[in-house]
């Protein structure tokens, strides 16, 4: 396959782990792929939690700024390595991640290696593609981890956010009640409209009442948070003992809070998850599989809806845009 | 045996679950044993946290007030019920507990039943019994989780505390490294001169420095935390990926933190420990045996020294005096 390439890309760079501010956009050289590598022409990039994270150098990996952000995202494949397994992926639609350590996807062009490259079902186009790993992959694992854990229902925190509605639907599926917990009341009408059968509002003065009460009745005792602070707290109050609240995020940029009563009298715990985690644990058939699997229920339980598009130029406009809406649609970044 | 028994006695009572105010001194009958209880005529009993904490209502066992706090203690059998086992105990000097729900230890007589009763040995006197079990066992059970857990090296908290002293001892005996941490300087001094090899002051600026580079030499992954609040989120950030800390107070009144990002990207835990739910899962002839082990260790590894000592009618000056004191040894009530 043949694609004539430019020397050079438009690239947004991160110069020092200190947020928006720290955004620039340059032009650098196109990457040249290494014998087991990829470059990706970049179709789309979403921005998520995990992003916000990196940029403020809170994330699982950090690489030597000035580095270029963008942990997921879609493309195809226009020049490879020599090994076999690169050749296989040339010219191909894919889903791709950032590698580990290297350079991300917000920009032109960028490099990846097989292990973090998926090539797109027919099924699916480059933007649903572009959003085909980190929120669907996460939704399908704190599922499976609720089903091993033999649990009949669970709490999820920022419930309005696209991944929160994936939680919902897969739940729905999978028979696993959702009680979905968002912090502000027209966000309730949102998620029951979109058939939710438990939505709370953290603001509601009789929410940590209504929330035990849910949680007695269902014998709810495992929660997923993405939020932390305070409300990590509250479901470690509601929930009856035995149970536990796994982070999956820190929106709040709070410290997780826990009552020492509720670990020390009720057995209560806290842990975390990390989806590079849990797929390392995994073997690589199985995440396989599993990838596989999210893409096949892209149009349907792990549909997400794009609110704005945002060419690189405009990084900033488009992640601030993204911090005062976390609801209501992914925004996406479109070199 | 023979005992004249009064009609009323002396006793402490808190009239409602909010602290030292809520003390009231009392005449009261004395009670009569049923068939499978035992009464004592109490010789003394300390005053430990977990009081403190039964006094805000924050203890893991509640019982209607007004009610008899005091969890342990020591004393003579002066009457039994009529179950052989009860009268086992007759005349005997004994360690003994609150029965859960029931009066506690604060008053000149008390009744407990068999299960939370254990002979002393020749060799522990009624003061030194009074303070064989809440802490000696917590010492050992913390130890015996650690050891059984592989770990070469624990970090403790609120390490100047009589239980501090404990752990630190019953570590060196067992060959498990402690990281006693204080939270004052002249604390240190205290603690060096008792042989512990490692000890840090919360309060120096190089705290989390000091204890990241100890935890990484000593490959530490536990930690047990009295304290909470902060302290809780700076044991998660100084130990290595994997590591976990075990709540067992909550000395700051404050809830435990935790950085999310310990917690997701590192694989950190948080959990409680409780004396009482750590007992119940074991059999009962281990727990006696532990005890015993305890009564035999109170002159070396497990021994209290004792600060002061104060009758019944002024307990609410005790428990003001240990809450500004809670190093340099127990505060004893003598009824």
């Amino acid at each position: 396959m043949k694609h004539t390439l430019p020397d050079q890309m438009t690239a947004v760079v991160l110069e020092s782990y200190s947020g928006v501010a720290a955004l620039k956009i340059q032009q650098r050289p196109v990457p040249k792929p290494g014998k087991n590598e990829l470059l990706v022409k970049v179709a789309a990039s979403p921005i998520n939690p995990s992003d916000m994270a990196f940029l403020e150098g809170l994330y699982g990996r950090k690489a030597s700024p000035p580095v270029i952000p963008g942990l997921e995202g879609s493309g195809t494949v226009v020049a490879t390595g020599t090994s076999l397994l690169a050749k296989y992926f040339s010219g191909k639609k894919i889903a791709c991640l950032a590698p580990p350590g290297g350079d991300g996807v917000w920009a032109e062009y960028m490099l990846t290696t097989p292990n973090y490259a998926l090539p797109l079902l027919k099924t699916v186009d480059l933007e649903q593609g572009a959003m085909s790993v980190v929120n669907p992959l996460t939704a399908l694992a704190l599922l499976s981890i609720a089903r091993k854990g033999g649990h009949k229902s669970i709490i999820n925190t920022a419930a309005a956010s696209s991944l929160g509605g994936m939680i919902q639907r897969v739940g729905q599926t999978e028979g696993i009640e959702v009680i979905n917990i968002v912090r502000r009341p027209e966000q309730v009408e949102l998620l029951k409209k979109a058939d939710a059968a438990f939505v709370l509002d953290s603001s509601d003065p009789h929410f940590d009442r209504q929330l035990q009460d849910l949680c007695q009745e269902q014998g709810t005792r495992l929660a997923f948070d993405a939020v932390a602070g305070p409300i990590t707290r509250r479901l470690l109050h509601a929930m009856p003992r035995d149970s536990k609240v796994t982070l999956y995020g820190g929106l709040s940029f709070e410290p997780a809070e826990a009552h020492p009563g509720h670990l020390i009298f009720e057995n209560k715990r806290l842990d975390g998850f990390w989806l590079s985690s849990w797929l390392a644990k995994n073997n690589k058939i199985q995440n396989i599989q599993l990838w596989r699997q999210a893409q096949r229920m892209m149009a349907t339980e792990l549909h997400s809806s794009i609110r704005k598009k945002y060419p690189l130029e405009d990084v900033s406009a488009a992640v601030l845009d993204y911090q005062n809406h976390m609801t209501g649609g992914k925004v996406l970044i479109v070199p």
